[in-house]
């Protein structure tokens, strides 16, 4: 055996703690016996594992928190909800952006930031919700974040306790259910009417935060009016509730011109303003962001850096520059020609089509529309139904918490094309013709 | 006034709630009165904000949480530690696979994924972990977080209660000190010495859980001996404590093979394994990953769930890319030879110039060792008078939660060349021999 082998054999044992060596001392063996590792291993495997052993189980928060669905297989047929046209991203001019942008890569880049995000993409940010929002902050106000569910967490980890009171519009996004279910919230889920959420004037709960959507309520498409916002505000005021504004899908309106963000009329700091890039651009990007008031943001900045701190330079610096260079404009306005042409498309067919048997919403705003079925219909046997023949249905219940007055389906229409979706309402129309889809019949 | 720019101002009213319009109902003024508006605008800017207004104050969590530091700007001089040297990443490289990746997009990538992590990486971090550091998992056990700081916290959000008993190497990792002070957890710091990690045998207490960097220890650079690992795993049975090994820096290694993880000896379902690709690739790119014993793993993905969900999937399925090819282990070789060079050039110069005023700790694995002073020298003047001279230094106080035996600085040697180390080794020899340093003096 070489010497240089003998070496590496001693600095590994040494390395390893089973020989003890000192200059001019010599090598010893030191005290682990073999048996003490025969022992450690022996340590029975099914041990009650740290998380479940203790007395009183679990804690409070693995008790309470439940998994949110992420992404699965993207199914690429009728009426596929809440997402854009992947077909219709600019792969190569991303592509394109994304290696002249790495090419003027500074060590400045590399590092990586403060809690807040990229200051590239804030200063981009902070320009777009005030030029086509309304939105009125400071630029320290603005965080990216990797989406709204991270902004929502982030804002009840600094304002919510156990017990505290969240109120949220019914149906609604299963996100904010969520996150405020697992911080401990007790949930007062308000119904949504033509002007958007109904205020729950009449009980004497002072919820601690309300989540709306104005620009455009989720799922049932409705956007606040002027009076039941200003309404918003003043009954926030009284019951000194934090608003988070999710500014869901305002990108892509089909009439009128979009509404300004609820925050620009707020005077009070009382509003946590939200958006995401994962409808207009493509959803795995995960990047979003949230606008703090002020009283909060020392929390909320503290809160992300013993967390994620930021998410990843590279795409924050490529959207920057998407923004910048006037891309995320011509994207927009491309991708809602597109998404008009399919939400017409599927509106004529279903007029045609399903005429009595499923009334379809008009919406204003957004990726998808409601269908609303009549009293009795088994809405579960139809998603069933409709599954077998290709196509995608989802029961509006799995968006509510309270039953619903009507049982209603969502009907996504941005992720195919127009012919598709028509062929996808004549695929549908034979479903509905079927027998047996009344409920207890 | 065109008919057209009537119809739309119309539109515009209806869509911000001041006209209601019905088919066939005409168009009538709603109930908004502008005085509404000036109220609502008249709300006190100076309102009490929502955070603070409440009886009670902040939430606990709010009072707890603390700013942990993020990236400042990028010094790049002798002796910033904690970095890697960024002007040796490989861009030109990285655009090449961006750009080939990009080229291979499937709507499936666009569409993102689970609350685990891209599939591909994930795949690709489990064959690195069971390879080269002993890791014993299995698949659905491996997450892509955002580093070792969400990791820390996912972990905390799901094990810790305000009051438990956290354990942390001191001097140590400022970030889980930060996370667990903010979980408000009580602290238990234990010294390390030359075998590691200190088991606190005298006490009682029962940590629910344990910091610990067996592979490098942060800062001291002492690794783990076997002894040790196998008493810190008897001791973590009889307590019932969850330990969080920081597989910190194990990649940069000078001398001996790498020592395999802690959490391979484990066969009780008690260590949680993170690393991060920070310092090995670049710390904006905001990846690491954390294997998480089977009982934890629910509670962990359903808290990711609701709060980032995952890191964007770009980087991911590059860095992916960068380990199936080979790319990372070319990269951590190449480097690991830099590096060596820049310990080598700045013991060499510090045993010539700093003899008797400040003794280096040589080091097996690392980017930084540490410089240990005169007992009574006063180390933020020191500090202040090497930033005069143009030289980073850093008292090791920072890292320390009790008070230290010794004065001592961090010496980082990867950022800079060896000649610009043997520069700052010279300036920092001129500030050590002025007079005026000796606390109290």
């Amino acid at each position: 055996v070489a010497q240089g082998t003998v070496d590496r054999a001693y600095d590994q044992l040494v390395a390893e703690g089973y020989l003890s060596r000192g200059v001019g001392r010599g090598t010893f063996v030191r005290g682990v016996r073999p048996s003490t590792m025969r022992d450690v291993r022996r340590l029975p495997a099914t041990a009650p594992a740290a998380a479940a052993s203790r007395a009183g189980g679990q804690t409070p928060w693995a008790r309470r928190v439940q998994l949110l669905d992420g992404y699965g297989a993207p199914s690429v047929r009728a009426f596929v909800a809440n997402g854009p046209a992947l077909d219709q991203f600019p792969v190569g001019l991303w592509a394109r952006l994304v290696g002249r942008r790495l090419r003027r890569i500074t060590s400045r880049d590399l590092l990586g930031a403060g809690p807040a995000g990229a200051p590239a993409l804030r200063e981009a940010v902070w320009e777009y919700v005030q030029a086509e929002r309304g939105v009125r902050c400071t630029l320290d106000q603005v965080l990216i974040v990797a989406g709204v569910r991270e902004a929502l967490d982030l804002v009840s980890r600094v304002v919510l306790r156990p017990g505290d009171v969240a109120m949220l519009e019914d149906p609604g996004y299963r996100g904010a259910r969520a996150v405020f279910a697992a911080h401990g919230a007790r949930l007062l889920p308000t119904p949504v009417d033509a002007e958007g959420v109904v205020l729950p004037t009449r009980t004497r709960a002072r919820p601690r935060i309300a989540y709306v959507t104005p620009a455009h309520q989720f799922p049932q498409g409705v956007h606040m009016s002027a009076a039941r916002r200003l309404a918003l505000l003043a009954w926030a005021h009284q019951r000194d509730t934090l608003i988070f504004e999710d500014d869901y899908d305002s990108e892509y309106r089909y009439r009128g011109r979009p509404l300004p963000a609820l925050q620009g009329l707020d005077t009070a700091q009382r509003v946590c303003y939200a958006g995401s890039f994962s409808k207009v651009l493509y959803p795995g990007l995960r990047l979003g962001y949230l606008v703090v008031p002020p009283p909060l943001l020392d929390a909320v900045l503290a809160t992300r850096s013993i967390s994620t701190l930021h998410p990843p330079m590279l795409e924050q610096l490529v959207v920057a520059e998407f923004l910048a260079d006037g891309h995320f404009h011509r994207h927009v306005r491309r991708m809602r020609e597109i998404y008009a042409e399919r939400h017409d498309a599927l509106l004529d067919a279903a007029r045609r089509e399903w005429a009595g048997a499923l009334e379809v919403s008009p919406i204003e705003a957004g990726l998808q529309t409601l269908g609303w079925l009549r009293d009795g219909v088994d809405v579960d046997a139809l998603c069933a139904r409709a599954a077998r023949a290709d196509i995608t249905l989802e029961s509006l219940e799995q968006w509510a918490i309270r039953p619903l007055a009507r049982p209603g389906v969502q009907l996504g229409f941005a992720t195919i094309a127009p012919a598709d979706l028509r062929a996808g309402v004549t695929r549908l129309a034979r479903v509905l013709e079927a027998p047996g889809l009344r409920g207890g019949s």
